[in-house]
Parts: structure tokens; C-alpha cells; sequence
């Protein structure tokens, strides 16, 4: 299956002679979609030879300590511990924690809803938690007993002076990850949806408010100091996946960051869209890249990413692009389906390297 | 039983003919000996004219949260929760956090002993944390989930404004406490364990290394420019009850702070000896006083407590000292025997109000 010669029987796979598997492959991550397309990289990648660069805009502090959801589900995907039901938190994990941290509340009459910190304390503490920094009182996202020791973990090591690139490198070696997990940088940046309902951090809009209120604009804030690592940099010279993650809240960050888009450009790039047509296969994307002006759809997302070269779409999606194209089934519900569209993302590779 | 009148048969109590409990009544706790003590104390006294100070030099915090582990355990026994057999902890508590957080650094080959934070984080962060600040890899303490919830839900009431005597009357109406529960102050103080392999926090002495070290001295640090909260002052007006707590690091850094021993010598104070004779019950009180100088022994107490005017001492304990004693089995194993050592103290109480 890897780096093998095969005759593709159907327009555009036809054009595909020979398929040449880049060595080393790097893969941008944020929510489910790429986590999902992630079950099937050793169809026709090396995991060895695999990094993955998350999303650290949807991170919160909460509670004092640094939760990263972006990182955490390739993490527990890779070490196999993952809630598969729920893509996120580890499985048959237990929440007494967070269970009294509800009843407490409760019985101490303390309001339920994601309590900010005082803005004072939004730029005080750890810096990397800046601007999304959220009081533990009743837990406005359920954490897990195991889960949050990795939470308890990573913030003790970075509390000792280690980066989240050097913390995330320890998890990943406690957690027996094949590929490379990179967070996309050391420095904050918020994720903040702006709505009708006021500005709030993507977490917030997401799990408190359900994607209720009407999206007027994303902002990543301190994203225009943020530093990608050099790891990052190193990564984003090999040729790209972005897997079909949210445009806006998963990639966005990422792309926010200095001279990523630039890196982009310089190197091919194979997305897969999270849309067949105009409807979303799941989670917020629609009402997000909507409220940041851009078309919920495939169309909407190639507009979005003027840097890639191919697109992987599904077989179902007839959305006329002007990059080259290879189709296949893109849903995901398991790894035979994840290796099905890694196989198709390879296939678009070698049509652009 | 409160206020009557009645006839003790033997000598010291035969002196007593009319014992007038005093209306409101201040204990000073810390470790287990007085909250034992407090088992019992509708034995003699109203809950609701009862106020415990707390000793909060025993604090650490621990992977990001502050854990007090003498307010809890009065908090835990009065709210009916604490786990009677340690003495610390939820009763029926699981530890999956914790057992997740020692496999984690075994997993990363992390080194589990004390991790304090780097010298320039022990003044940085939350001031009431100040010089007691260990990092959560692997954890050296255990942290029930349910406790850690408690830990959680205090210090992010901090967090967001709140002076731990606010967190603390908070949590105490969430466990539905009887008796007012007071820190000795909102102003950081570290029991600092001055031995033989140098200086450490006396949780990192008594919870991961059990006492082993020789003790040379023991150190408050911040005592000296930390304040008792004006609940505190207000409460020392009253006359005061010192369990058979640890001299040395339960009750020492509460008369470490300015005005306290000055505020118990104008007040009445009865003290239950945490000794028989030179026998301890439980605890590294022997050591610690020891280590400071004291004579580990009913008379090493009474030396170190010259403001108490009346002391209540096993019956076996023969010590003869200068001030009125009543004597009672003072082994508190049970509620039952509580009760006993709480009708010795409001005898002894009587006789010096």
C-alpha cells in the first residue's frame, strides 16, 4: 500500500499513474475531522514519518489548569484511549470530580454557567492561558477523573518552566503515540467567537451555549504575536493534509499565526473538504464560516484555502473546483472508513508533488 | 448537660460546684487531635457559639490548586463526609485522578517524589500559596476525586476575588458545618521543617518522607507580616479551647501571627495535652518539639503554652503542673469519648471563667 504502483479505474484517479508517497507528511488538526481522518494514516503513510500540528485556540484554563481538546484527541486517539462515542475525554472514565464540583455549586448556591476570571486575571498567571482563563465552579465542561490528571499533568510541567511543545512531547511519550504531536505554538491564543450575545471564548459558545448564538466574527487573539515553534516551522516544509476539521475555529488558528499561510503556499497542500455540497458532516463549521462571511459549503472552503492544491471531496459532492480533485465516500465513522480517504489524500499528494 | 448544675465526685472535679459554659468558645485546630475533639462538642457547648481557627501553614498547593488540609478536616467531620479510619479525605472517595496522575509519570519516566515549582513560581502566582507551591506530576499527596473537587471549587472562589475566610464559610454552608469554621488568616504562612537534609514544607517532611528526617527547627514563614483575619481577632475575644492538636505545627503557626499569644494571654484558655505524660498519641508532635527545644511531654506543653490557665490531662498522666488540670480519659477514639474530653474542658473552662 506504500509507495506501490496501481491503476486508479475512475476520472480523476485515471490521471494517476503512479502515486509517490511523500516521506514525511504533516497533518493540521483541530476538532474531530482530522482526529477521525488521523485512525487511518498508516494506509498510506509511515507514522514515524507523520507530525501533527494542533489547533491550541479552543484551549482553556479552567480550574487552574490548561485544557487542550485539540491536542488531547489526537493524544487519546493515539494511545487508544479515547471516547470514541464522543470524540473527546478518555474512555470509561470516570467524573466523581466533576460531579462534586456541580454539587457544590449546588448546595453553596454558586451560578452554574462558564465563569470567567476577573479581567485582571485574564493576563496574570500562566501566560500561554491568557484571555481564556475560566473559574473551576461547577465545571462548565465535563472533565474526567483520568482526564483530568493528563490536564493536571501538563499544566504542573509547564508550571515547572517546560513548553507546551516539551509537555505535549512527555504526554505523547506517556500515551505511546506513533506520530509527531506538535502544539501550533508556545505562545496564547484565544479562540473568541463574537455573536449577538457579546463576545465569548469558542469553549464557552461551544459546550455552554451549545453554537446558539449568532456568530458575527472569530477572533484569534494574540494570534498576531504568536510564534508557530520552530518545530512547527520545520513541519510546515513537508507536504500538508489539513483533514476535514473546521475552516474557521480548527484551522483558523493555526493559519493565524505569522507566515503560516505564507509556509502554505510555499508547499503542496491537499485538503479534505468537511462538506459534502453544503451540508456538514458535524459540529459548528456552518454557522461559523457563515459568520465569518464565507460560504457554509466545499465551494466556501476552497475560497477559504486559496494555498491548497488538491481537494479530496465526497463522491456525493458535484461542487465544480478549480484545483484538482479526488473524490471518494468522506464520511468516517471508523478506521476502515478513515483509511478509505487517507488512501484518497495520498492519491491527491502525488497528483501535486 | 449545658449550664446545669451537678456534683463531680473525685479531686480535681470536686472542686468544681457550678460549671458556667461560656457562651461563645474559640477552638484553635489543626492536624487531627482537636478536630477529633470537636466530635463531641454539643457534649457541652452550642454549635452555633462555637468557632474554629484553623491552622493553614500545613497548605500546600498542589498541580495548580490549594488543598488545607486542617480546614477540611473540620470541614469533612462536620459536614459528616471525612474518612474517620485516615482521618483526611472523603469518606468512600475514589482516586482515579490520582492513580492516573502516578501512572502518567511512571509512563513518562517522570520522578515522583515532591516536585516543588522552580524558585522564582513560589512568589509568583496566587500570594496565599506563597512558598508551598508543588507541582501535580505524580502528585506526592492523595488527592481523593470528590476532595479534589473541594480543592477546585476554593481555589477558584480565590481565583475570582475571594479571600479564603469568604471560600471557607462557602464551602462550609455547602457541607451544611454547625460550628463556624475559620482560617487563622487570608495571608500566606509556609510550616517550613528545618532538618538534617534540609528545609522542606511540612507536608513534603510528614506525607513523603513520614517524619524520617531529624528536625532542627521549624520555620512560619510569612508569619511575621501575615495578619489574623479581624473574624479571627474577634474570635480570640472569646475564651479559647486548644485541642490535643500538635503544639509545634498545628497551633505554632497560629500564634505565629502578630497580636494571637498576646490575644490568648487576656482571654481564658484551657488546653487538652495531645500527651500522657511523654507519651504521644498520635503524630510527629514528639519530634517536632524536639526539634524546637521542647521537652516532648505533657510539662514540654505546658511550658510552650504559658497563656493557658487550665489544662485537661489523661488520668494516667501524673504531670504536675502549675496551673488547675482536670483530669479524664483523653484517648478520643469515638464520638462517646469526644463527648468525655469536651465535659473535661468545659469542667476546666468553668473553673477559670
Amino acid at each position: 500500500m506504500f509507495g506501490d504502483e496501481r491503476t486508479a479505474a475512475e476520472s480523476p484517479k485515471a490521471q494517476i499513474r503512479r502515486r509517490v508517497t511523500p516521506a514525511m507528511v504533516t497533518f493540521l488538526a483541530g476538532g474531530t475531522g482530522t482526529p477521525k481522518l488521523l485512525d487511518g494514516v498508516e494506509a498510506a503513510f509511515d507514522p514515524a514519518e507523520v507530525t501533527v500540528v494542533a489547533n491550541t485556540g479552543d484551549d482553556v484554563e479552567l480550574g487552574g489548569f490548561l485544557v487542550c481538546p485539540d491536542l488531547d484527541t489526537v493524544l487519546f486517539a493515539g494511545g487508544g484511549v479515547l471516547d470514541r462515542e464522543t470524540w473527546w475525554g478518555i474512555d470509561g472514565d470516570t467524573t466523581a470530580a466533576h460531579d462534586e464540583l456541580r454539587r457544590l455549586a449546588d448546595a453553596a448556591d454558586l451560578a452554574t454557567g462558564p465563569r470567567y476570571l476577573p479581567p485582571d486575571r485574564q493576563t496574570a498567571g500562566r501566560r500561554i492561558a491568557r484571555w481564556r482563563r475560566f473559574s473551576g465552579v461547577a465545571e462548565f465542561m465535563e472533565i474526567g477523573d483520568r482526564d483530568r490528571a493528563v490536564h493536571i499533568t501538563r499544566t504542573s510541567l509547564l508550571d515547572e518552566g517546560h513548553t507546551l511543545t516539551d509537555v505535549t512531547r512527555t504526554l505523547a511519550d506517556a500515551f505511546d503515540l506513533d506520530v509527531t504531536l506538535l502544539p501550533m505554538s508556545d505562545d496564547p491564543v484565544a479562540t473568541i467567537v463574537h455573536t449577538d450575545e457579546g463576545a465569548m471564548h469558542f469553549q464557552a459558545f461551544w459546550v455552554a451555549r451549545r453554537a446558539e448564538p449568532t456568530v458575527e466574527d472569530v477572533e484569534f487573539r494574540g494570534a498576531g504575536t504568536a510564534e508557530p515553534t520552530p518545530a512547527v516551522r520545520g513541519a510546515l516544509d513537508a507536504p500538508i493534509v489539513i483533514g476535514p476539521s473546521n475552516p474557521v475555529t480548527s484551522i483558523g488558528p493555526i493559519r493565524a499565526l505569522p507566515g503560516v499561510d505564507d509556509a502554505l503556499a510555499a508547499t503542496p497542500v491537499v485538503a479534505v473538504s468537511p462538506f459534502v455540497g453544503d451540508e456538514v458532516f458535524s459540529g459548528p463549521a456552518a454557522d461559523l464560516m457563515r459568520g465569518v462571511g464565507l460560504d457554509p459549503s466545499t465551494a466556501g472552503v476552497a475560497d477559504a484555502y486559496p494555498f491548497v492544491d488538491a481537494f479530496v471531496l465526497d463522491d456525493g459532492d458535484r461542487t465544480d473546483l478549480d484545483r484538482p480533485v479526488v473524490r471518494t465516500d468522506t464520511r468516517i465513522d471508523d478506521e476502515r472508513d478513515a483509511r478509505r480517504v487517507v488512501d484518497a489524500v495520498a492519491d491527491a499528494l502525488a497528483e501535486v508533488t
